[in-house]
């Protein structure tokens, strides 16, 4: 018989989260342990262990799994290992892949965060039947995941999809955490908001509640409200931010020609605040064949779901 | 038993190009029609199969070929159409791989010409064995082709990969013919070198043998002479042409991280002139994990040859 389950963890820089999924996408139990509290991997991988093994023991024991997925920043699918993650404590390549299949004795898949999440979304969320779709996620970095012809494109190195490195801003652009300047990152992130944030307040003289706030804290969840409230300069820091993305969104189109953009994290959940200018800024920069045409559509799974789906997905096909 | 010829085609806004191919790639006869001097297509079809039909007998007959494939301005892979090509003398969709399969009765597959190209680089140019990269058609206009996973990339729509369309100047950029401003091609095509020529030339007090010349008409050829005879103003336009590219180079990395990017064109011609400044302006713009390590190659085909050649592939397969 077909085992019926698969392990499907989301590892971020400061929260890890995981579940067992079935085959229709229910997660049947969760748990999380917090990143950086272990600066040994080996003391994560058996952190990770103790709390996933109540809940396999739950579903009938090791027997009944399949294989574990797991979405990592700056995960490799070919190597099934992680390299040089900024934002982890560990440092150089992991080979996490090898780690989690000596551990748990299953087997393993390894991917980036992002493309976990397109992969949840292709086989549970708003991407559901599409061949060919981008994700990006916003979050504190900016990720991607793209799918042609049904597939994840990893490219040559495992590494393909990084459109948030993609340069925005030839010109005075904003310095990137990467090194380089003008990333769409550095615009589109929680702290790109943040900025952007800072610097209309500081160049108009309009009224807003977000002056009473810690301008270097405001989240993309302080702006919302604010616009939801009426402010009219945080309307604006919406519209400037899915500007950008819109012009960013029509480069992208011009490669791969998706059926749809799905926007996916915090600042998707503004709704149109955030939907209308991108597509405002998508439709003024893609060719005249595509305008109006290219779905830009908020992510529909909650966000710590998609992830797990996602990465629990790959573990079907783990080897 | 299997039929060894194809027909392949090489469609352009002035010249078509066509040739009875082997599976081994050598190309049996060719001839040639001014696209131009047919402006109802019906004519044009007529004439390619007067054009076509002594290479065929030549090679045994209607019987000995397996199908035809061409590449066009616009061409629709899903659709066998060409549609709404500006540099062509029909208007709106035109059915070509209907015409074409009515009266030859061959089957027969459309695809754009710079897809045509990267097949004919895949099956028998400079990324045979590669299953990951791009090509950069530089001419009249620039194209792209885009293989993943060994598989061109057609898209949602089948138009995928307009990477000349890309916006690499946001402030103060060249008016396209498309009708956006700063794409890749008004930098990168013919005319856009020969403005970046008139700007450098108007710009400077430097000698330049380029001064002598009709600065409109400035080619890639007249900038390649001059540069080979020392003329420091011809080096700077090759500097800034490549550099730009380069830059353009480095968002196609960050998306589908190909293991090489293919230039085919005229100004691939120039050699070290222009892959030199392409590969500085590539590695000053991506991602550190990709420094150094994306070829970026000239074509090794005969540019009638790649395309004629990779159309011809399509007609291995065309229903």
């Amino acid at each position: 018989m077909e085992k019926p389950y698969v392990i499907g963890i989301d590892m971020g820089g400061t929260g890890t989260k995981f579940g067992i999924v079935d085959t229709k996408g229910t997660i049947l139990g969760q748990g999380s342990i917090a990143t950086p509290d272990y600066p040994e991997i080996n003391d994560y991988i058996d952190a990770l262990y103790e709390g996933l093994l109540p809940l396999i023991e739950e579903v009938g024991g090791f027997s009944q799994i399949r294989g574990i997925g797991i979405g990592a920043p700056n995960g490799n699918f070919y190597k099934s290992s992680i390299e040089f993650a900024p934002n982890l404590p560990w440092k150089g390549v992991i080979q996490l892949g090898d780690l989690l299949k000596a551990k748990f004795q299953l087997p393993s898949a390894v991917t980036n965060d992002a493309n976990a999440a397109a992969i949840g979304e292709m086989t549970y969320g708003v991407a559901r039947g599409m061949k060919n779709f981008i994700i990006i996620t916003l979050g504190t970095g900016v990720g991607s995941g793209i799918v042609i012809n049904g597939d994840l494109v990893y490219g040559h190195d495992g590494f393909a999809g990084e459109l948030g490195h993609t340069t925005i801003r030839r010109t005075n652009g904003r310095l990137c955490g990467c090194g380089k300047k003008g990333c769409l990152e550095t615009y589109a992130s929680a702290t790109g908001v943040a900025r952007t944030a800072r610097e209309i307040i500081e160049t108009s003289d309009e009224k807003s509640s977000l002056r009473s706030l810690d301008i270097d804290k405001i989240t993309s969840k302080d702006v919302y409200d604010a616009a939801i409230a009426g402010d009219s300069v945080a309307a604006e820091i919406f519209r400037t931010t899915g500007n950008i993305l819109g012009e960013a969104f029509a480069d992208f189109v011009a490669f791969s020609a998706p059926e749809a953009i799905v926007v996916f994290g915090g600042l998707a959940q503004a709704g149109e605040l955030i939907m209308k200018p991108i597509r405002e800024g998508l439709d003024n920069n893609v060719l005249p064949l595509w305008r109006g045409k290219i779905k830009v559509l908020p992510s529909e799974l909650k966000a710590s779901d998609a992830a797990i789906l996602g990465a629990g997905a790959l573990g079907w096909e783990a080897k």
